[in-house]
């Protein structure tokens, strides 16, 4: 049998049905449904998406049946129109068709469309004689001439629309309607000469040559490359193709009884159950998003500040207005959510040309779920599956007034959400001297940033770097704040001795302002309004059914009370990760810091731990009291320790200073410090091996706190330790010991019980492999695991996401990595690793509790890949608590 | 039934066997066999290393059951001697003994002896009643005195040995056999005030309280810090404990019939087959290695320089001779391996004190093995497991002359082995002059190097750098090149501008002599001599009979037509790894590899490529000349670029001017390559899939090169063309792709055919975990693996090699790690990893070809790691490929 690649709608055949998405396209699949439904669609066929995947297998050619499968069709067609009497290049009576794509994943704006297929000479003379309107003949046949060379042909749509604006010049008029025939036949002409000059050869004028020059535009536009972009960005594989919907015209322009237009069954901006839509008479499709003529409002509802003056349909053509509210109302029923129609009235009846499930914000996309849930059209589990996770992010940020122009400069990696507007600043003391001082809102500019720059971070609006990835420094705090944060902009240059961003060939000195859009990295000249979302009842009812979903927990990477409130005010049922080291950064610390750091005897450490230990139990003693309660884990001190030091010299003389010990000394003592590698060098648990002070003095900090909270507060915590950078279980052992051994003096100190676990990272693929020696209560006795899978992903990809910048564009354009494996986890190597992991540490240790504390525990893929192979909670940074949650819920869902 | 502690040898019972090793530890197991033998050895009894564990284990107490069975032993000990009447702790007749330890192993040296043990002022008199020689007896109790307070007591031998020389300084005599019982019995008293002065207590005057004691401290030798020490160096494993045997005392020193002496079956130096070895007339067995008195030679053959004046015992004592050379020929044959003897004779009366496989030097190991194949002794499979492989490593490098002192400075790691004297120099280029101009040998001392010190490491004897591990640039550049190297050697402090070296209070100035010896990491002050061993036919030989029996190819790392002549003159199969990059580092192609590197465009960076292709092209040409025939395998590019921009601003000055270009464009082009861990960062196949214009120009100088070989020399190669850094089977494919294009192209220019594979290193956990997908035909298509255990190990355990110094230490002395996983593979992580690999590349892909090129691939044990997980071949530096084809021997003997 040979595969079926053609399959007609219409009253005389109707192949398809609403399932057939992947084989139809959305398109295709939504009008054979409708023409099953009963609605008046214009009867049609589609050619199916194996066609294109073939197309693509066999250098552009098509399966050998293809060509009798649509003459086939067009003969069916024909015969669906019998009582019109039309036929496909009929000088009498022409059947004129559009030729449209249509993938099985809604791409709008990325294929191109042809209408008035069929028209030429000899059959314009057919269709002026049908309708009786020459006029509308000639408009029909100059429109398909400029859309068909555009679209087929490749011919720039500058040179026809240059000749408009001229003839329209010419004739004195304002507007294309008022073009006479006479005009139009110019047009006409004058295109085909264009055409001619521009391509070197005739315009085709046969019918079946112009459908199978459509056909194959629409096939070759699969691959253009705004359409890869978008996949791209969309996360759609390449390999599923489009399809190609013919269909017969029907007429929106042949007369003041004929309209075109688009509607929503509920308003797309908002979710407000209200039917909202814009239409022109006498018109066809594309005028409406053209925006020659202003569209007029479907109906009151339908009224803003630029159309409240013109006329509703509702008014001028009411009945077929009746009817569209009638099969409005039927389609929601039917398609169980909100539609996005295409309609065109002709001789005053109405014809569907397209339904299919409308896009709209987030806020709407929340409403209307909880709406259909209380109007009993959908389940709640059905519900939740509507409203996508990034659009759960969306909502908590502000973002662009979309009605504003906005001046974009370049695109970097969108790398915290939200859109800010703030002055232009180089450094984080003069960001904090111009908020703190003058009140300003600033926007921080930076090559990249350290945890030097965190007190102008602090403050800044927004962040903007040239350079780092999704998980550099700077994206990791912005987000971990909320922060809008644009990271790896290479388009960016920054001369600091003028005090100047250069884009390109434009200019901003320091104070100028800059808008960022840390949602798509735009990076954009000036300020531009942002529309801050509010968070409505219908999110809190969504999110209570989220809740009431899901099986993983989602806690929070938090390290200050603050952040820890932000977390819980959204909904973070604890701590997996609080970084202690970023506490040492404050400016009343980093010194005692420095001085523990660059002492050279224990006893010299000692006494600078002794000044940071009252510090870090105020800190802990903060975040256990935020937390009420709820587990907070800890990580003790993990990154190594020059990256605490001074980078510029007179800093380092200063601390010498302080430290009355001799610069050249410091300086030594930074240089036996650097490491070619940190990443993989003196850090993590390896500190506290060779430093143990360092460990036993954050233990007591811990305990001391949690002691303090119980006497002061008479408040619970059971605190989790975690020891960082494990490979073998002996590290844990040792550490493990010594820990120990302080928290039982600090406990007999305080004569008092807290109960605590101790556990650690896996976030090295030895750790991963070794995890049951790790969990093992004669070996490593790890209480808990949490994936670090940042540098779980580092070291199995033997990559730096530092560094990973200057090739991964690379990667994903030559389509070697489909997503940065930093962003969502990879779950066939990493993942293994993963699975490994939970299977030798749940084997050793029954009911062990497992969580993920990398930046992928708030990314929805990955969140249900952890519900999928058994972990108890993600954790993610305070503004991904929400995502988290919801992706958590629809992983349950999706099973 | 409870567990035998205690074991018997001797006439009355004798219960141990040779087998008993791990029980008896050596000594105590060679007793009972030598007893069952039938040879003369004096009774005794051995308490089992049973009782080390449980002593360990139990806060050092004995098990409960131990009392009762030393006493019975003591009764058989005396049951044996009932014909001399002599009992433990009898006044009239005192049996006395002596207590040693023996472990499963041997360890010279470590642990320490108790003679005489039983004597007391009553016991004494007993013995000199017995043996009617009062100066006997009242020396025989002042040796007891000082031992047992110096192994027992812990009393500081130092006061002993001023107490003696003032003593024969009063009597005006030089020996000690010089003094009078009157002496000596002075000395008795005076040495007991001194036990009591340093302890507080009187000496032990109970025989049995003497037992216990020494018993407890050869217990507590065991981890005393030298025995923890040699066994960390000899990856002796701390549990298996420590026996001791207690036996009867026979006396060497009962006057001038009596003698006491060690022998060797053949010469420990040489292997050479004749019986050698020094005693003493009148004397016990310290005396003979305590170097007062010069040792007789027992024979002729063992006569030297220092001793050739001295009376022979075959002389002196012909009937005890007599008998010695009947017993040792009975050994040998019994034991089938040269023995190491003990022997006393008492009276004119033979005793065997004991008997061990005696150590050996490398030449003498392998010398006797295959005499002993050749005298029908043994099978040549045992031959094969009695070289170590580290033995045949020293056999290719010259040592220290055994006989000469040494000024020991301080220690680093033994990097690369052999011992070599040279002028210090502190820059590759002074080196490079003073070797070539005036004809120095130069000892290349520097903080670390870099691949620019190349020329200076190839002129230099030796390098010893300050930083830096095993697998630092300094070590893996020497053994490749077979120079000696001290690496990471953090006791030295280098002057630049001064130009002196200090160690500790003393200074060398550049041009003072220095010897390294990279065998044992001694930084030795002025010159030492040297012996360099010879490649005897033994040897070959030997060799030949370790290649008909190991089933692993052994190939070697080899970047020059050099290296590769001298590793196939020591046995290597072929080229595992030639790493394109160091050809690079050639003075005349470093300039256009900059140029290349610094281009801003395809098009520069195509032209520097051109100057390049031609001499890469004859860099594999004389490779693929020398290996004639041998499979090649080329890694393509591998380090991050920035390795090869000048470090010095002066040198990017002048590649400026050179490249005619502004120096800050450089700057900038240098800073923008900078990575933080470079590690992980823009290097191996990224480096290939971001400029495939240097891939392509490597395989084109392989191919070209291959078909010039053939054209001029009619010579064929198979290049095995590989890819390193590998993460996703995505990155293969790409590379693949191109480097075909490429291949097919020069292919058809030359009008010829080359047989070529392409494969790729596994160095990254993700690549081995997906090695399935990787060598799949329709994915990775790899046509071979090569474990690349360097990057492998630093992945998986998330450990910079060159930056673990810091805290590996650490790490090795808190026994967190028991050996430095870079020197060999870790089995657990790693080597899982590996057998993934393994297991889903073969599975993929039949008979696929996989080996290994990690520093580790010439480590003994790695070697039979690598067989067992069913490697085909190890690769590894020239001067290991001897080293690998043993253990690979050994590998297939020990199943």
């Amino acid at each position: 049998m040979t595969t079926q690649f053609v399959y007609s709608f219409g009253a005389t055949k109707c192949e398809g049905e609403a399932s057939q998405k992947m084989l139809l396209g959305g398109k295709g699949a939504n009008l054979a449904d409708m023409v099953k439904l009963g609605l008046p669609v214009p009867p049609g066929f589609t050619i199916s998406t194996d066609v294109c995947t073939y197309f693509y297998k066999n250098e552009r050619k098509y399966p050998s049946s293809l060509q009798a499968e649509v003459d086939k069709a067009i003969a069916n067609l024909e015969k669906d129109l019998a009582a019109t009497g039309m036929k496909f290049g009929s000088k009498e009576n022409p059947l004129l068709v559009s030729v449209r794509s249509g993938a099985p994943v809604s791409m709008p704006g990325m294929m191109d469309t042809v209408l008035n297929l069929g028209l030429n000479d000899e059959t314009v003379q057919g269709l002026i004689a049908q309708s009786k309107d020459e006029r509308f003949s000639y408009d029909s046949y100059r429109r398909f001439l400029m859309m068909y060379s555009d679209v087929v042909l490749g011919v720039n749509t500058s040179q026809f629309e240059t000749l408009l604006e001229e003839k329209k010049a010419d004739a004195g008029v304002e507007l294309d309607t008022e073009l006479t025939v006479a005009h139009l036949k110019e047009l006409v002409r004058e295109f085909k000469q264009v055409v001619l000059a521009a391509t070197g050869k005739k315009f085709p004028e046969d019918p079946k040559e112009q459908l199978w020059g459509a056909v194959g535009a629409v096939f070759g536009s699969w691959m253009n490359p705004r359409a890869n972009t978008y996949r791209k960005i969309n996360s759609i594989p390449e390999h599923i193709g489009t399809a190609v919907t013919v269909q017969a015209m029907v007429y929106g322009n042949m007369g003041d009884d004929c309209a075109t237009g688009v509607a929503f069954t509920r308003d797309p901006s908002t979710g407000d159950k209200k039917f909202f839509g814009e239409f022109l008479i006498n018109a066809q499709g594309e005028d409406v998003v053209a925006g020659i003529r202003t569209p007029q409002p479907i109906n009151p509802e339908s009224f803003n500040d630029s159309n409240k003056h013109l006329p509703t349909l509702n008014k001028a053509l009411p009945a077929a207005y009746g009817d569209l509210v009638t099969l409005y109302q039927k389609l929601e029923k039917h398609y169980r959510d909100m539609q996005d129609i295409e309609f065109t009235i002709q001789k005053g009846k109405l014809f569907m040309l397209q339904t299919r499930n409308g896009k709209r914000t987030a806020a709407a996309s929340v409403k209307i779920a909880v709406d259909m849930v209380n109007e009993g059209l959908i389940t709640k589990e059905e519900a939740i599956m509507r409203v996508s996770a990034e659009q759960i992010d969306q909502l908590l940020h502000p973002r662009l007034d979309p009605s504003k122009k906005k001046d974009v400069l370049c695109k970097g990696l969108p790398a915290s959400p939200g859109a800010v507007t703030g002055k232009i600043v180089f450094d984080p003391d003069t960001a904090e001297k111009w908020v703190k001082e003058k009140g300003e809102k600033v926007i921080l500019v930076r090559i990249e940033t350290s945890p030097e720059d965190i007190h102008g971070m602090h403050v800044a609006e927004g962040i903007l770097t040239a350079r780092g990835g999704m998980t550099s420094h700077a994206a990791v705090v912005a987000r971990g704040m909320g922060k809008s944060c644009i990271a790896g902009c290479s388009a960016i240059k920054i001369l600091h001795q003028e005090r100047k961003l250069v884009v390109g060939q434009r200019e901003f000195a320091e104070g100028e302002f800059l808008t960022l859009d840390g949602t798509t990295g735009e990076v954009i000249a000036g300020k531009v309004e942002t529309v801050v979302p509010e968070l409505t009842g219908a999110f809190h009812d969504f999110m209570k059914w989220v809740d009431e979903t899901r099986r993983l927990r989602v806690r929070t990477n938090a390290d200050t009370p603050n952040d820890a409130k932000v977390a819980r005010h959204f909904g973070a049922e604890g701590i997996g990760l609080c970084r202690t080291e970023h506490m040492f950064f404050e400016p009343d610390r980093i010194g005692a810091m420095r001085q523990m750091i660059l002492s050279d005897s224990l006893a010299e450490r000692e006494k600078a731990l002794k000044k940071l230990l009252p510090m870090q139990r105020g800190d802990f003693f903060g975040l256990f009291k935020e937390m009420k309660g709820l587990p907070v884990t800890i990580r003790l001190l993990d990154p190594p320790l020059h990256e605490f030091l001074p980078h510029k010299d007179q800093d380092l003389k200063d601390l010498a200073r302080e430290m009355e010990v001799p610069y050249e000394q410091l300086v030594r003592r930074k240089d036996t410090l650097h490491e070619f590698n940190p990443m993989l060098g003196h850090r993590g648990c390896r500190l506290g091996i060779s430093f143990p002070e360092i460990y036993r003095m954050q233990v007591r900090a811990i305990l001391e706190a949690a002691c303090e909270l119980h006497k002061n507060e008479g408040q619970h915590v059971e605190p989790e330790i975690m020891i960082p950078l494990v490979a073998d279980w002996r590290e844990l052992h040792f550490v493990r010991s010594f820990c120990e051994q302080e928290i039982q003096a600090v406990l007999k100190e305080q004569n008092m019980k807290v109960p605590y676990t101790i556990g650690t990272m896996i976030e090295l693929p030895r750790a991963a492999l070794t995890a049951g020696e790790i969990a093992d209560v004669k070996k490593g006795n790890a209480e808990f695991f949490s994936f670090g899978t940042n540098d779980l992903t580092q070291t199995t990809y033997g990559l730096s996401r530092d560094d990973s910048g200057s090739f991964l564009h690379t990667y994903l354009d030559k389509k070697i990595y489909e997503v940065d494996p930093f962003v969502s986890v990879d779950q066939t190597g990493v993942g293994e690793l993963m699975r490994f992991a939970v299977e030798r540490g749940k084997a050793e240790r029954k009911g062990m509790k497992i969580g993920i504390c990398g930046e992928q525990g708030g990314e929805p893929k990955s969140v249900e890949f952890c519900h999928r192979i058994g972990l108890d909670y993600v954790s993610c940074s305070p503004y991904r608590v929400p995502v988290a949650r919801l992706a958590a819920a629809q992983a349950c869902l999706r099973k």
